[in-house]
């Protein structure tokens, strides 16, 4: 949410909602749609989660978190109408973008069900964070605010790193779930790339406005950002002590 | 909430918060932690819900009132540390006490699982209602507020009312499927009220409260109860066009 002067001076449509019909605003709508996607399938998974949760104060908790994803998702959805988009058009767009990624990683343990959502929700929001880049300045703020409130990542840090630290055997095997998960993970993103240019675009074009030397080649753009997305999955592993 | 001479001069607990290890308070706590309970497995069903809904204008709505019911059971067990309770051990006692109901009424259709919370919610909450005139004040402020936010009832009723209007088999199936709700639900209610002399001793005080002749015997209380609760419940299908 800092205003660097390479963004606001790059002459993108960075600083202003995107004119109403323009490509620019169908690509941000678009970008929008699957942030608010994510936020209901957290919701979704942080109250299944709260259902098997062993104790009834981690199941208050987690139905906190539910309830917080819902309010997330519904500021993200506000703001699709308020640049002039159809909210429910543009979830839709996005309702079975982690069907295959669940139905890959079902998780055998409590302990790899929040390792799930730690490690999958942190590259799913990781990649939202870089294509944001490429959004206008209110849209951009509304997904770094609503991606900023990492509370059920805090949880989940906790519980695991408790559980991990007395237990040598559970940290090897969650290692191991947490390489596949990351691994599954990565292809979803890039499945997006492949199948939604306007995530493409908002990736150069967030890209370019960060690069340090403005005449990089712009398609470069997707090689770091799966490099991006790489190292920020190995820091989160290793907040667990777990070797990525 | 509006005050009736007969409740404030009734010389009973009603007024002000029971005192520390009296069993007026250890009741209070009783019934505050089956209205948190109640209201976390709303949140759970209604999480559910969103999660099978057909559309997703009614996952969004779902997913919004399964929040709200968070928020409600937070409201209740806030008033519950704040009159001294643990929270966590108050809402724990009733950790199975829609099981027997769940596993009875399995909804086979998306209509019988909005009439299953429409029927079953209902006679709840009618339940916690009644109940609620033997606290103090204060709780019974909070109870009923909680209670009174019915929006999910509203969708339930729009929702049936929609469908069934349009076809006689449906509505047929589904006053069938009412009749067998309301008696496990007030199965719920009789198994609670042998099971929790606590709740047997609220709805008394309550109903002598509200007596008109200041000497009604307070053993006819449970009659009157369920007197009560099967008026609502017939009230209740009516407003859908289904006989109870």
């Amino acid at each position: 949410m800092t205003t660097t002067p390479a963004r606001t001076g790059s002459g993108t449509s960075s600083a202003t909602i995107p004119a109403a019909g323009s490509p620019e605003l169908a690509d941000t709508i678009e970008l929008l749609g699957l942030v608010a996607q994510l936020e209901h399938v957290a919701f979704a998974r942080l109250a299944a989660d709260s259902a098997l949760a062993p104790t009834i104060e981690q199941r208050l908790e987690l139905s906190r978190f539910a309830s917080a994803a819902v309010e997330r998702r519904d500021r993200v959805l506000a703001r699709i109408t308020e640049i002039g988009g159809d909210p429910v058009a543009a979830v839709r767009q996005y309702d079975d973008v982690l069907d295959d990624f669940d139905a890959r990683t079902q998780p055998g343990s409590w302990w790899e069900r929040l390792l799930k959502a730690y490690v999958g929700y942190g590259v799913a929001d990781d990649f939202c964070r870089l294509a944001a880049e490429g959004l206008d300045e209110g849209s951009r703020a509304v997904v770094l605010e609503v991606l900023d409130d990492a509370s059920h990542a805090e949880l989940a840090v906790a519980e695991l790193d408790a559980a991990g630290s007395a237990d040598g055997v559970l940290t090897a095997r969650l290692a191991l779930w947490g390489r596949r998960l990351v691994g599954e993970a990565l292809g979803v993103v890039q499945r997006l790339l492949v199948q939604r240019p306007a995530l493409v675009r908002l990736v150069a074009i967030g890209s370019a406005n960060q690069s340090t030397s403005p005449d990089a080649a712009p398609t470069n753009a997707p090689t770091k950002l799966f490099g991006e997305l790489t190292a920020q999955h190995t820091r989160r592993m290793s907040r667990l002590g777990l070797t990525a």
